[in-house]
């Protein structure tokens, strides 16, 4: 039973070569960088600045509590909402064409809003082990680079409280979580298919 | 590679049946009630009296904002406590015999804070299948039923929250967590054993 399947994922872990290898195994279509360069296209925003404003919040949190809706007035005009909601209408289009594989960006919560099934999976893995995975594609060592690996979890932990009001990560929101630093990247996709059904 | 496995779970979401094929298996021990067994005969309380407090809180969520740490002397007394420091101490024995499977009351953080390795898993499933799994051993039906989950959940959350002071299903506590009404109960077992390797 193939399905719209959703990746979150922490920053390093794996997560979008685990979608890719599940996508490729099952014959369906990966979308993570597809997502930038249709909004891209759509926008006239940089790919640069999708990226970055995308998937990580550019809001302080300590703004959450008291901040507007989203769509309210207050933030009509801010770019992070119009890449939100391109993005939005994207993934809802690529769920709607059929099973398919979709990384990050609220996609989970995306889809259930708009009542599309899908079966939403969470890669972690411990900061130390992450920190080895980016080792080779970030200019930063040490405490240095788990710090970066710490603000950018923190950015999208926040991204997604801003656009979901739910808690990044919370396991309801989530069929399952798979800790990649424990389990191996290899294991994760076999658990993927067989727990799709394949 | 064997090891100890500690399993927690939503009420109803067939964690206990999980852990218990795992064990069986690995031929490794099973460790649930065998628990409360033992901190019976420790303890002289009940074993009704344990069940109910060795896993349910009995504080109001309101006051945990504010109350002391569990060990200090406003609650030394407190059997709730003193169950909790039973059932550390049996968990801690179980563990350090070899590998095993043992089922929530903290386990999960009281290997971690006895620098114990284990592989966590957290189990869950929606609400409604979890009113279909126990249905035939809870006397309820219908919405009494749902409500008896929530208050079950409930305590649970608050208990893992009094006694770890962290949020009870947070990702970071746990390596694995597997939605059983989606997967099914043999495939969660299927993934387990092939997670840590055997």
């Amino acid at each position: 039973m193939k399905k719209v399947i959703t990746i979150s994922r922490e920053f390093g872990s794996g997560g979008h070569d685990i979608g890719m290898e599940v996508a490729k195994r099952l014959n369906i279509p990966f979308y993570d960088q597809e997502i930038v360069d249709k909004a891209v296209a759509e926008s006239g925003f940089t790919k640069e600045f999708i990226e970055e404003h995308g998937e990580y919040s550019t809001l302080s949190s300590v703004l959450l509590g008291t901040s507007a809706p989203f769509d309210s007035y207050y933030y009509a005009e801010d770019p992070q909402d119009k890449i939100f909601k391109i993005q939005r209408r994207i993934i809802k289009k690529f769920a709607q064409e059929g099973p398919c594989v979709i990384v990050g960006r609220c996609s989970n919560y995306i889809l259930e809003q708009a009542d599309i099934d899908s079966f939403d999976i969470f890669i972690k893995a411990d900061i130390e082990k992450r920190a080895e995975n980016v080792a080779d594609r970030v200019e930063l060592k040490g405490d240095e680079l788990i710090k970066f690996l710490q603000r950018r979890d923190h950015k999208r932990r926040v991204y997604y409280r801003f656009y979901t009001r739910r808690k990044w990560g919370d396991y309801h929101d989530y069929n399952m979580m798979l800790d990649s630093g424990m389990i191996g990247k290899d294991k994760c996709v076999d658990m993927i298919i067989s727990a799709i059904g394949e």
